[in-house]
């Protein structure tokens, strides 16, 4: 197997067989006796192409320096630079194989003893229960807590790993006992609520399933930043995921609750989660009852995502799933579903996630004139190459990235550009299971496009997307921006340098 | 009564009444003596006001030029201007009525005998037994008949009168024997098809209605010209009209036919036309089983259009009308629904009314690549004032038009500038009766906006409209122009003179 060895890792592996270690039983991040002890500092220290890259794997310390251009997933191993692998390892399972462990093995450099500790808990602190989060999540906010995954990761898997997930928080994330956790069902002005407890969404109703797309309002909101500022987080092009979310349909619930949405007198079903914050305040949202009775069983009370427990950031042990509608309306850690004639009463449904004309700024709003944001706009953006980015020299450059709608529309077209919006390639879409009009996860794409000739050694890549109902995304961003950066689905445009041509 | 009359009238009406025509029996437009006769070139020749306007009604002439001011519809009168008012009235009725008939008559100034003659028809004109159509309607093409009503009249009403509604015919009318008219429902590889004639479809069904807003997918082309040529009809904004449609739900008879479209294995419902050019081409057209599950109950087999039969241009006897769908699937003279595995094979499937990037142009189109279009997106258009129009002189401009998207989304806001598009009045839109995401109707709407100082005797007015999905017209018709000139929904642009402030 001495071909899979890369050079640098030679003398380490003939020292590990010297040593009687068994490349046939190899077990990786063991302490190896006789190398030297780093400390976590140390390995902090080497980040960069200059400095030597080293990464950690359990008690393991590794110089992979020289590997980084073999790596199979490209640069993206530089995501775990200086720190510990064994967090994306645990993502990208396909890691943990024998051949792989001799490579990692064969970059051995030293032991590290230490375990990174968790910073010390502020008893007043009400975001101290806050879960431990992927080390790649990139956060805009800490406190409530707000990430989105590195773009490089975001195409990796088309359902987006929980780890690597977006987070959108509000408030801390609430700490639930399973035991007493139960799902309320109200209708405004009777009297009693049925509550299920957990066990019973789990088997007195079929388990359903639906892959969807979920994605931040404020999805790009740094696009719109550039224009004049706005209020909010300062998201980049990944405040979207994809995940496999299965649990009871909200439909058979209200039904075994004795309601046939299709049938009732009321406009609005309001949800409302445990989350709350320091002034009591607990996050809630409404849909229209109308919007039920369309989604009807695609709507779920889910109790998984990609087929495990809902991790505590994304609404352990229920959230609401409603395919094609804004994440701010899929309430997590969900506690009430209240049937009312009335929209939900919370500040975020009615004095934020709205829409506004750009003449509108914060002396002249006046929420009450606007809808609540439900189905969101289509969407596109490009992951790959990654802006600011130096493409290889050649004639054409592939680009790919991602394209969505709301309200189940389905993706007709993206055209992508090198050329700032001249001309346009039409890209190829990887083939959806989903149905044309309920087509809630977003589609991946790929173009080959030619590098326009004098490029002045950088061009720009844009991209467009049109959806099932042939509507497309607005030229500019000055024509959509508002004053809290949300609905930001303008061409996506960015930078990259191009070798100069001989 | 001496106060209705116009300065003009007076001595017509004393020379009335010297003849003994009591006003309170005024008949309209009947032959008076003693009053010299016109012929209709004579009548044509006064159109404007430095020529005189007149117009004529039954076997009356009247010079309207110096009521054309305050008339209290405007200067719509002006689209009668040399010619045949009755039209006009016939379809504005309110106009039928005592003190109207006095206003006319004090301004009679003469007889006319002609009746405006058909064209002699050629035998061998495959459109020689087209119907007549109002003089109001501005055609894009003769033959086949397409047509649009003047800007002018398009919000005159919220139902488009039927003799108004925009024409869009692509073979000649059928000329149909209501007696032994059948439609036809057959599933493809089974024997046997049904056929349900127009007495069975009136009454064997209960009669729903939706009031519903049809757009050629081809509306506003004329501006995609303006960038680039494109084929098509040369379209204004007035290619979309608005009418309430009875009928039986499409649902209904295929229950009937023992057709329950949930349950079905095929993937598209085929409509073929009565409609047959001279090679023995008919009309065809489908939508994909998944829409038909979805609009249910709101498909209707139309055999009214606002309550009376529907008329030959608009499909009589039967046509089927999709809400929120582009007109050309809504097949009119309906021949046959046929359940397919299939897309229909049609021309107009197949090799029209698909949308492409700006790059794509006829030497390099590949139809096959491209989408059906069905529903359509999120348009919006100034009727009010108009392009090229004189403004009064005012610190503000009062700008009206009209707004409506596909699949059902209401219109969430319309924005309207009157600097070319630096900053925004959200306009004031008309309530509506729908609900939000089964909105198929169109939404007037109106906005007072200020007039920019430094205009320089001129200014751009735009407007843009935002659907349920917060989905938005695009900025440029740059960025979806596409050769077959389709979905032109960019924000829209026109130009009016300001008068100088002092």
């Amino acid at each position: 197997m001495e071909k899979l060895f890369v050079s640098g890792g030679i003398v380490i592996k003939k020292r590990l067989e010297n040593q009687g270690v068994l490349a046939a039983t190899l077990e990786p991040g063991i302490i190896i006796d006789n190398l030297p002890t780093y400390s976590l500092a140390d390995v902090r220290k080497h980040k960069s192409k200059d400095q030597g890259i080293w990464v950690t794997y359990k008690n393991g310390v590794y110089d992979v320096t020289d590997y980084v251009d073999s790596h199979p997933g490209g640069n993206k191993i530089l995501l775990a630079a200086g720190g510990d692998i064994g967090p994306y390892w645990n993502m990208y399972g396909a890691h943990k194989q024998h051949e792989i462990y001799e490579i990692l093995e064969g970059m051995r450099i030293g032991n590290i003893l230490e375990i990174p500790e968790r910073k010390a808990s502020d008893e007043k602190d009400p975001y101290r229960n806050d879960p431990e989060r992927h080390p790649a999540l990139i956060p805009s906010s800490e406190k409530p807590f707000n990430a989105e995954p590195p773009v490089s990761l975001l195409m990796q898997d088309y359902l987006t790993p929980n780890d690597l997930f977006f987070v959108r928080n509000h408030l801390p994330v609430p700490e639930i006992n399973v035991e007493s956790y139960r799902l309320n069902i109200a209708i405004e002005g009777a009297g009693k609520n049925k509550a299920l407890n957990l066990y019973a969404l789990k088997s007195a109703f079929p388990k359903k399933s639906v892959v969807t797309t979920v994605q931040c309002a404020g999805n790009r909101r740094s696009d719109m930043v550039k224009i004049k500022p706005v209020k909010g987080l300062n998201w980049g092009i990944a405040a979207i995921s994809t995940a496999k979310w299965s649990g009871a349909s909200l439909n058979d619930v209200l039904k075994y609750c004795g309601i046939d949405i299709d049938k009732v007198d009321f406009d609005h079903l309001q949800f409302e989660g445990m989350d709350t914050g320091p002034d009591g305040t607990t996050y809630g949202a409404s849909i229209p009852v109308e919007m039920a009775r369309l989604l009807k069983n695609d709507i779920i009370l889910a109790y998984e995502m990609n087929d495990t427990d809902i991790p505590r950031d994304h609404g352990y042990p229920v959230r609401i799933i409603i395919p094609g509608v804004v994440g701010a309306r899929q309430v997590k850690w969900l506690n009430k579903i209240i049937l009312s004639k009335e929209e939900s009463s919370s500040h975020w449904q009615q004095r934020d996630y709205k829409g506004f004309n750009s003449s509108i700024d914060w002396h002249n709003v006046d929420f009450s004139k606007s809808q609540a944001i439900q189905y969101l706009p289509v969407q596109s953006a490009i992951c790959e190459p990654e802006d600011g980015q130096t493409l290889p020299d050649a004639e054409e450059v592939t680009v790919r990235g991602y394209a969505w709608s709301g309200g189940g529309r389905g993706i007709y077209r993206v055209d992508v550009s090198a050329d700032g919006g001249k001309t346009w390639t039409t890209a190829d879409l990887q083939p959806s299971e989903q149905s044309t009009y309920k087509a809630w996860a977003w589609v991946f794409w790929e173009a080959s496009v030619p590098i326009p000739e004098g490029h002045n050694g950088k061009i720009e890549l844009v991209c467009k997307a049109c959806d099932a109902q042939y509507n497309v995304q607005p030229d500019s961003v000055e024509g959509i921006w508002n004053l809290r950066g949300c609905l930001s689905n303008a061409w996506h445009r960015i930078n990259v340098a191009v070798p100069d041509a001989e």
